[in-house]
């Protein structure tokens, strides 16, 4: 027998999950609906449509696929290529690397172009790389690495990749609903995400979107999609009503119904406006870590993930560990190359708050100094 | 602005989810937790000893999938099929056949053995399969067949399979924590359930196990695992703890809360206890729908899902509708080759009452005579 369950009530600033606000734990914990429910496929469409929104697209084909947001990479890299197809991919920490991983295992030959960790790429490094590899189906970027906590300007890559003739995929898994996000001005063919960091959701589902042009190419392809969860053909069917709402899998309604909530207080605080709050909260943040003699990583910081290195003589682990045990805080530590180097603070949906940001301050001062 | 969430209160006696007991819909509502928190890690592993118990195993590789039913599917297909890897599998209706497409896409040779839909498998024919494919590696069969409502007995399965050098493979979606399931006594090598079925608890995981006879065979594969998030040689770092609790993917944190709360329930009402009751409750309804006229499909009925035909003359969909409107009760229609033909009446888990029964039987009453 195993004890009633009582988790902390920690303050997350790590890299996700961040804090989940009452009323999505209240969405949460709502009556289950069966998956065919044209209740709960009223409240999926609206989901969907919340989607849209936050990615601001039109595409018609978005949606939250049932896994986390690595879940979301796979179902973007199965359905765009096929065995023997080239890919490019811009690697500049565990994600971009990540990517090209689960490109190789779809069969696809992996061209990655790579900076070191923590820099962002310019747009030579796009021209380049779609003029030294033009027979690529696609050039793969992550528009935030948390890794490494450096944000990638997207404003421009979707025009060089289609001009040469291929799809763009994005990784904006630290981005949504925290950092500027224009699925359809930028170009964006295929994007995903996850629920359980700017939108302060528990982690389970991946948002997705996919453009006409990344459909046109998926209904073209000559080999089934490796995958039979991620496929998006048949997935189509059940989230757009096209062809009817066939079953496919047994949706996880009750994570529906976290999204659901998280998407509308994302679009009721309103997008520019919490774009807008994160950036405030990220520099008052980063006074605060200046103050205290802890240096940025990234020359392009992140709003939402704040990754800096940690002095010289600090054991970073125990460092962690007693924010976590003395304060009840969470952040995290290095990934990869940065393991035992960085600490990765995040100021994610609603953990980015004054508040919050003046206790971990103060709470960091405590471990630092003693 | 979407409206408030406000589900309807139904009764779910479909093909799944069923209903959600209050106690597990709180667990889901408690606060997030890191994926890396010593105090997750700790509810992690209660989570895997009590997939243990239920499916009466010793396997260390036991765990949530952080998917539905289908992602459990996969895993077990992609993890132990390599391609030009020959298969074989025994369809009596939708899940068989899923499995077969499913395993094709892994690249295998796949080797169908067929009875009709609602038939369940003999002695026989796994004896005569393995005697016609000997060079399959692996021999892959559905417990309790969602589709048509036939329980498989697999007691002597095990034996026949192993005999002939082959891995066990069993899919105990609609079995686990309602029909008597003994993975070690049965020598089952490979198995995967849902949660939204006997366990009761919402959709999104999918407990699976894996004996050490399928480790030995994952970790001779040539090839690596074509899916990165279903990749066991990466996930029992973190479930296992071997090798250290290496970040792989976020944990779907509250969905775990969850199932662990959905598993100790069934462990508190003791396995036999439990199995007991899905039985008696199948008596009930089946004396109750037989007096309504109904013929039950399968010869070896399952006890948590029966399937029945849909008496001349009678529109299924109208009375399903009607169920659902006028009774908030959900059941299901046929699937495949049965759509249209049949019903399908869920007896699981906390749905599975005296007093649910009593009720489905007059509401449908209702409906049938008017």
């Amino acid at each position: 027998m195993v004890a009633p369950l009582h988790p902390r009530q920690r303050l997350l600033m790590g890299p996700g999950p961040s804090t989940v606000p009452a009323r999505i734990l209240k969405a949460i914990s709502s009556p289950t609906l069966g998956h065919l429910d044209p209740q709960y496929i009223g409240f999926m469409d609206e989901t969907c449509e919340m989607i849209r929104q936050v990615y601001r697209t039109s595409n018609a084909l978005s949606f939250p696929v049932s896994g986390t947001g690595m879940a979301g990479m796979e179902t973007i890299m199965v359905n765009l290529v096929e065995p023997g197809d080239e890919a490019i991919v811009m690697v500049n920490g565990v994600f971009g690397g990540r990517m090209k991983d689960v490109l190789s295992r779809c069969g696809a030959r992996v061209h990655s172009v790579e900076v070191p960790w923590g820099e962002s790429f310019s747009r030579q490094h796009f021209a380049d790389a779609v003029k030294e590899h033009p027979n690529a189906k696609l050039l793969a970027v992550v528009h935030a690495e948390t890794s490494t906590g450096a944000l990638q300007d997207l404003s421009e890559v979707g025009d060089i990749v289609h001009r040469a003739g291929m799809l763009l995929a994005v990784d904006a898994v630290t981005s949504i609903g925290g950092h500027e996000l224009r699925v359809d001005d930028w170009g964006i063919d295929a994007i995903y995400s996850g629920t359980q960091k700017c939108l302060s959701c528990p982690p389970g589902l991946s948002p997705v979107s996919f453009s006409p042009r990344a459909i046109e190419v998926i209904e073209a392809r000559k080999s089934p999609v490796q995958s039979w969860y991620l496929d998006v053909t048949m997935l189509k069917n059940y989230y757009t009503g096209a062809g009817g709402r066939a079953y496919h899998h047994t949706a996880p309604i009750n994570m529906v119904y976290a999204l659901r909530e998280a998407l509308s207080i994302v679009l009721e605080e309103g997008l520019d406006e919490r774009v807008e709050r994160h950036r405030q909260m990220h520099q008052r943040l980063r006074q605060g870590l200046e103050s205290l003699g802890l240096k940025y990583i990234p020359e392009h910081s992140l709003h939402t993930l704040n990754c800096v290195s940690v002095p010289e003589g600090i054991d970073e682990a125990a460092v962690r560990k007693r924010l976590l045990d003395e304060y009840d805080i969470e952040i995290g530590g290095g990934l990869g190359v940065f393991a035992g180097k960085a600490w990765r603070i995040g100021l994610m949906g609603e953990s980015a708050s004054e508040k919050n940001i003046l206790t971990l301050l103060a709470a960091l001062e405590q471990c630092l100094q003693s």
